[in-house]
């Protein structure tokens, strides 16, 4: 057996992931995200990262917005050879045809690089871009992404591997045997395909899934390739991992066709008091009215500005969106340790509830190969606290000690993020 | 009064826009329709070219398919300064809110230089891939297009020009009174706004058109800035472009505001000879099956391989897709010339009713300036017969004889397509 091996993500949110990110003296605000952001792609490439990541809303949520996914990781594939390109789709305001295509287009112009982040869309800011007075319920939302999923590996396998023939001799572009139409009609969707892009480097793209709920958890264990999750201590991560694994040998997959990659908020630096300093430099920046608004969107969109900010939270009724078991989380750590809300936001003003480690590059990469060795996590979605200069951080200080200890790779191995996860390449369903 | 100046766009389909394209000896059909995107749109832009544009279907329409456009887009922008990034997303199966967004978010990462064609989806193919089985009539397509393109502008004037402040000192990110939500409720959409992405650096995206029928212009005369058509003769092309001129006046603007450009497909070469034998190269590789499907779609899509290929066309009832006009023509030009099926479909196996040039570049360069300065023509969208050859002939060949008769740019004076085409920044709506 080959020796199990790390794998980084690099999410690049904003600024940074902390809510001051963009305050911070070093962090890039300029006009020209694109730039930032190739920059970025092109350091995690150095450092030998899996991907790269990218979140999405279909409404303004917070801050300025930012570049629609997959123009971005389409430019992005322009100036980098290796690291994958995951972007996020909605399956709620989304059509299942227009997913498949921009996916699988994108793995054919990175040349098999291309992960797709399913997820449905839970607040009602995006339900209002589309037609909708309040949001999709939790049950619908999931019934829908199911049979869109469906629907999408479906069209990934209109072509199957050497359809296309090219033959300019014989006039024979392709085998009409090896075009399939996939005539999907279900409660949600009707689609006839085929695919109008051909069968992609990858076969099909990655699937990554970040769903916390029962269901979620089962369509993962179904379906995903990668699953991001958030988890504060190795003992919640290790039961989420035991318990999505299991599922996943439930649903008749080897557990290792799916890798768990938890949140990791990183601050590093080369001594712990320093470390202190630079995360205290970004809790500094944090305004009342940005920490409640956070807040208020973490624990389910609720409007937190009429409560008292150094009061404890007050009791908030069951969300009915995705982020149930992250309200449920802090619910529980505002109770645990009777936090105020502003104790409470500056908690979360980092990491969001994620895995966070202040420290040097050795303390970083300890409890990075603590979690790895020990069922929490098969590798880690780095979340910077600010950019450029937190990613910089991690590559240039803690890659290299973890590249050290024989847990990460110095150079990659393959050329898709197909190979890099160590997934096999799919088998068309039509293919003899 | 600055001198008027001729607009030249690349057309890029496929292998080219001969039907038997992929065929020709040096056609590019490789593994990798980036690299050949790449190399041509570099070569459009060294010879100043205003922009690439790329058609698109929402289904496997014919051959093999290709990229979808913006992910397409986006990676040529990357390798590219100068040159307009011009795709085409329907409005019959797409949500506004998505297609504002990937295109404001392809402008900024053009800085400047995106431009969206709208058109409707008008065959059944595209129907059967959402959900409907026979496609969506003219006029409901149209009044759908309507308010689709109302809602895209509306939420491309989201953030004013200057709203955006990054002002990291006094935590003011944004001027919230230049953020505006657009709360459209109309018959077809209900989008609240704001756009998340940030005010682009065109003001807005170009918006082109090339519907042909009455709605059609004049949904182009009041809302379009480039309109593509397709006219074999000038005087067929002037009495388009003095009626299309004419409605852009009656709708209140400045006749100026809309640029026309007609298609053109040029086989050039450095004798009238050559140029004949290039052409007769590619008629005939086109196969009777090829030959008859394309002129089955061309013409209102419709089966023709019933027929005799080598009898007259049969009468065929009027279409109620998007081709009217173009079937109009095309059965005015089987009658009056008595034309088989086969002689038909060789006819447009080329140009496909556009305007269509076999000679020497001086030849070519005659023509297009009759057409620029007899009120037939602001410009050409050049339909290159094969690629990358096609493409490379007409720069290589025509494009300097029209710089030394002072009709074309020999280098950009602007940095956006909106500059290119002599179009002025557009004022947002809330300005004061």
């Amino acid at each position: 057996m080959t020796k199990r091996e790390l794998k980084l993500g690099a999410f690049l949110l904003h600024n940074g992931h902390h809510v001051a990110a963009w305050r911070h003296p070093q962090a890039d605000t300029g006009a020209d995200p694109l730039r930032l952001y190739q920059h970025l792609a092109k350091t995690a490439e150095r450092a030998c990262f899996d991907a790269v990541f990218f979140a999405d809303s279909v409404a303004l949520t917070s801050g300025v917005g930012g570049l629609e996914p997959l123009t971005l990781l389409s430019a992005i594939a322009a100036v980098t050879d290796r690291i994958g390109l995951i972007g996020t789709a909605t399956t709620t305001y989304n059509e299942p045809y227009h997913v498949a295509r921009k996916f699988a287009s994108l793995d054919r112009i990175s040349r098999g690089r291309a992960g797709w982040n399913l997820v449905t869309s839970d607040n009602a800011a995006e339900a209002a871009n589309f037609g909708r007075t309040e949001h999709v319920g939790h049950a619908e939302r999931y019934e829908r992404a199911k049979e869109f999923h469906q629907v999408v590996q479906g069209l990934w396998d209109s072509w199957e591997d050497d359809a296309i023939l090219n033959d300019k001799q014989n006039a024979i572009q392709f085998d009409p045997q090896k075009l399939h139409t996939l005539q999907h009609h279900g409660k949600h969707f009707s689609v006839a395909g085929p695919l109008n892009v051909s069968r992609s480097p990858q076969g099909k793209p990655i699937t990554v899934q970040a769903g916390g709920s029962e269901t979620g958890k089962n369509l993962a264990a179904e379906t995903a390739d990668v699953v991001f999750t958030a988890h504060p201590t190795l003992a919640s991560a290790q039961a989420f991992y035991q318990d999505l694994k299991a599922r996943v040998e439930k649903a008749g997959r080897h557990r290792d066709d799916l890798k768990i990659m938890p949140g990791l908020f990183p601050v590093v630096a080369k001594t712990q008091e320093e470390a202190q300093r630079k995360f205290q430099l970004l809790q500094d920046l944090v305004t009342p009215k940005d920490g409640i608004t956070l807040l208020g969107r973490m624990i389910g969109n609720f409007d937190l500005t009429p409560y008292p900010v150094d009061e404890p939270l007050p009791e908030l009724p069951l969300t009915d969106n995705g982020q149930q078991s992250r309200q449920k989380l802090l619910t529980q750590l505002a109770q645990g340790e009777n936090l105020t809300i502003r104790e409470l936001y500056l908690r979360i003003a980092g990491g969001r509830g994620h895995f966070t480690l202040i420290g040097t590059p050795e303390h970083i990469a300890d409890q990075i190969q603590l979690w790895f060795e020990n069922d929490a996590a098969d590798g880690f979605n780095i979340m910077s606290p600010y950019l450029p200069g937190g990613l910089e951080d991690f590559t240039e200080l803690v890659v290299p000690e973890l590249q050290r200890r024989g847990l990460f790779r110095t150079s990659y191995a393959g050329t898709t993020l197909r190979e890099h996860l160590g997934l096999a390449f799919p088998k068309n369903r039509y293919a003899k």
